[in-house]
């Protein structure tokens, strides 16, 4: 028998990574999901080499198994699948949050079973099967969060299922430290488009809108479901980066009101700085 | 004599303004610049008919006098060429900001003048005449800010001028409403993506930055001393709009905080359903 993937979840992000997975390491792609016409829809577009129904049949003879669904169902999928773990099987999971997760899931993992979560920062405004895409994750970061117990062959691994994806970038990083940074770097991006449409002036019209507006909202229009999970599961670190973006606005207010241009022009000043440092890292 | 246009400013935005003006009204083009390697490229690369030092030479024929300049520089330039206008001649300018100039400058203008400003939405990250383009303002928005004594047909010219310019719409509005929507659509933007990298998480790089880093950010790199004046000029619209902005995310962060899901997503939702009903205006 030669490598096995499993792929829990055929969503978006489930499928297009099966897709994806196509012939790394000669593996068989099986692919689990609980609604019968999307197991249809897999099999008959060769999405996976098999579809089950069932969490134990389609991860008995994995080799890695990955939970491409929301974190909340992991821990459920987890107790129903690792009576039935082979001996040596690496799990991960792509969930954009990873220490509620980690610290509900970690104790459960045998001796015998790696961890190594993954973080592939793609994704498409639209959810579901039909929007599977092979080339979804070229070009993007893959992020790839070990835990004290990981490998280093795991963590080989995860990197060659990178480049097999064509990712741009892979990063190894600490689970918590990925938390923090990326309640910065997506988090409150996604928070401060949001918040910039919560109120909006009466009159506008596009004619009054050129780039800076359709950049700073362009993700405004967010799944509200999905990303009130999210931001509620990294709830501290994103706090912390949301009144450190309050704070700054503040000082920027204050600023203006006092018509204070010195202040004014330094945090511009500042701003434009740190964004040149952030595109060279 | 044909009717002839004056550009005052030959920096990027008064030269490409000079170059797509070219054959409007058959117009001779005539551009006025204090720095003399300006108006010897202007000459030499054909982007005006004739070119100035002086402000009284290049106005005294002009029957539309267009202001291509920092607002801070309009009153004074307004007080040397007054004397010499035309009868009947048309003044504009294309600050980004109306209200104060206008207060300024309206007591000054002769009855025999008329007045209408104009803001092309329109620019380039680089400023100077060696940037200039033709095509800077096609597709683009102009607004026509016309005051109380403005003639019905300097709207029509101006409405002509957007035309020929190829804007993509042409949308005339009460100057101090213009100044109160700008404070939404485009000052708060530029706060928002500046603010966003004032502080920012030490340990990040671009592997943690997708799509949303990119556009929330993509304008934070900001020409500091332009929009210090623009957002200063513009301070109580301005400091209004951040103030509710800051409002809105507050309300997020007690939300996230108190792990609020309900409050949290009916904001989130809040965001989306009004991005939806601003792209249809």
């Amino acid at each position: 028998m030669g490598f096995q993937i499993t792929v829990v979840g055929l969503g978006l992000m489930g499928a297009s990574m099966a897709q994806a997975l196509r012939g790394f390491q000669n593996a068989r792609i099986a692919g689990m999901d609980a609604d019968e016409p999307v197991r249809r829809t897999a099999l008959a577009q060769d999405m996976v080499d098999c579809c089950y129904a069932e969490i134990t049949e389609a991860v008995k003879d994995a080799d890695l198994i990955l939970f491409c669904v929301y974190a909340r169902h992991i821990p459920e999928l987890l107790r129903q699948c690792l009576p039935v773990v082979k001996q040596g099987a690496l799990l991960s999971d792509i969930c954009g949050v990873k220490t509620p997760l980690y610290q509900e899931i970690l104790p459960m993992i045998p001796k015998g079973a790696g961890y190594i979560g993954i973080h592939p920062m793609a994704g498409r405004e639209r959810d579901g099967i039909e929007h599977a895409d092979a080339g979804l994750y070229a070009g993007s970061s893959l992020l790839i969060c070990p835990t004290n117990a990981t490998r280093p062959e795991h963590i080989t691994l995860m990197k060659e299922l990178a480049g097999y994806l064509s990712c741009a970038r892979a990063e190894v990083v600490a689970y918590q430290k990925h938390d923090e940074i990326i309640a910065y770097t997506s988090d409150l991006m996604h928070i401060a488009a949001a918040g910039l449409c919560v109120r909006y002036h009466p009159d506008m019209s596009l004619a009054f809108a050129a780039g800076a507006f359709r950049d700073c909202t362009r993700i405004a229009d967010i799944n509200e479901t999905a990303w009130t999970e999210l931001l509620l599961e990294n709830r501290e670190n994103v706090s912390h980066s949301l009144e450190q973006y309050i704070k700054s606005l503040n000082e920027m207010n204050h600023a203006i009101c006092a018509n204070d241009s010195r202040t004014l022009q330094s945090l511009l000043k500042q701003a434009g700085d740190h964004k040149r440092e952030m595109l060279k890292r």
